[in-house]
């Protein structure tokens, strides 16, 4: 038996849908096969998209799994009549905006969701803007500008700090820069010093010694800034530095770049947050 | 009268709550005050959530909006019950993984969305080592692995191929290098040399030559690299280029990155695609 299909059918990028339908059906131990159908934005490409995943249905003998975000109200009959009692539909729009709009009092103005004309609005510069600002003070490359960060990493080398700062620009329209922590720092036994006026953006990141050394030896083996001894010797020193510092801290070892990110927004609760 | 209040709350880091929330959200022509309470992963967590939930709700005087992604049944129903008719509640699970249960056949497993544990899958590791690459090969900066790439970007300078290149590794677990388009290129007429045997994978990005040009002058006002005739010139060269070569692209004047990134996808089709 062939796995499940699901379709994920959008007027726009099909982003919201998936990102949902992915949260629900990590619930089940089954392997879905996906299948996008984004910018379905007239009554023609909803007839052809119907057509689809009926077919689809149709071979494998068993009702297929959609996921619509539609908001045109004429696309989404045709795509509800279509698949109606043929598949599993699930319209995220018409079963939460309907009691939405009675709750507000007011009716939704059924537009396409976040992503439509971003780039004219200024929040969707601003964020390209924080993509570009955090390129820019990647692993501490530049000290200017520095006060036009909302945050500020720091940590040893390989402990995430990059991947976060993009995530947080990226998702969070931050502007994000990251310094690594070096030798000269440890003997000097504080943060470097160019950040100190900055303090209540720093936040740190550290990682299991263990852990850094794998990282580390993909990218130079057997080197010595790879060892186990080393990797043990800079995260102690950079923990030391952190706590003496008084700054917030976390270990990346078993976290995603979301849990991180989600967690340096409750701790440094950047006045700027686009979303 | 102040805007009407939100809650995201999850075990998790809240994303999937707060993603579809504000695609619900987007149909309201309504400032909503967000508020998000991530890690809500014990029933002490679960009461201390309601405690704050009906606080807000007594001093705006109205019911608040709450989106809820959890999983676990013991805390989920402390926060049913707590929330039960001062608030308008949506469980997203409740709505959607039950009824997919009974069409699987198959009981869910009530575990934490799809960010948790992250960082020891395989898949995750390559999320990670996706955004490396694509860091790495930033605009034309290396040629070496090129053939690794699932992606190549071309297009003249800020026509949007970093913001792209990142967002395809970051969300799509893509390595995604990206090359500019510059006079040498234009005076040969031909795309660099170096892409060539990797054409299949090549994507192009022009942008309307005006908007181009405020682009530009932002970084550096009244140069040559940002006039008008320039970008006219610049944009014209590109156009025609990728034309002869029968390559895919496409204008990112009035696209996000978002909207870019799924057409991409569409079109390259690669064949290794994590989400």
């Amino acid at each position: 038996m062939p796995n499940p299909s699901v379709f994920f059918v959008s007027d726009g990028t099909g982003i919201t849908a998936e990102t949902f339908g992915n949260a629900i059906l990590a619930q089940f131990e089954v392997k879905f096969r996906h299948i996008r159908i984004p910018f379905v934005d007239s009554v023609d490409k909803a007839h052809q998209a119907v057509r689809q995943i009926l077919h689809t249905g149709e071979i494998e003998g068993r009702k297929p799994i959609v996921f619509t975000t539609l908001v045109n109200m004429e696309v989404l009959s045709v795509i509800l009549e279509g698949c109606k009692e043929k598949t599993m539909l699930m319209d995220m729009f018409s079963i939460f905006v309907n009691p939405l709009e009675k709750e507000l009092g007011i009716k939704s103005n059924h537009r396409v969701g976040r992503f439509s004309d971003a780039s004219k609005s200024q929040e969707y510069r601003d964020r390209i803007e924080a993509i570009n600002f955090s390129l820019a003070h990647d692993d501490g490359q530049l000290n200017r500008d520095l006060e036009l960060s909302d945050v500020i990493l720091v940590g040893v080398s390989r402990s995430g700090k990059t991947p976060t700062s993009l995530y947080l620009a990226m998702q969070h329209g931050l502007k994000a820069s990251n310094y690594p922590l070096i030798p000269e720092d440890f003997e000097r036994r504080q943060l470097p010093p160019a950040l100190m006026p900055h303090k209540k953006k720093i936040f740190g990141l550290t990682i299991q010694p263990e852990r850094l050394s794998e990282i580390r030896n993909e990218r130079r083996p057997d080197s010595k800034y790879a060892s186990l001894a080393n990797c043990r010797h800079e995260v102690a020193e950079a923990e030391a530095m952190m706590r003496r510092a008084g700054i917030r801290w976390l270990s990346t070892t078993h976290k995603s770049i979301e849990e991180i990110a989600t967690t340096i927004l409750q701790e440094i609760n950047p006045e700027r947050l686009i979303y």
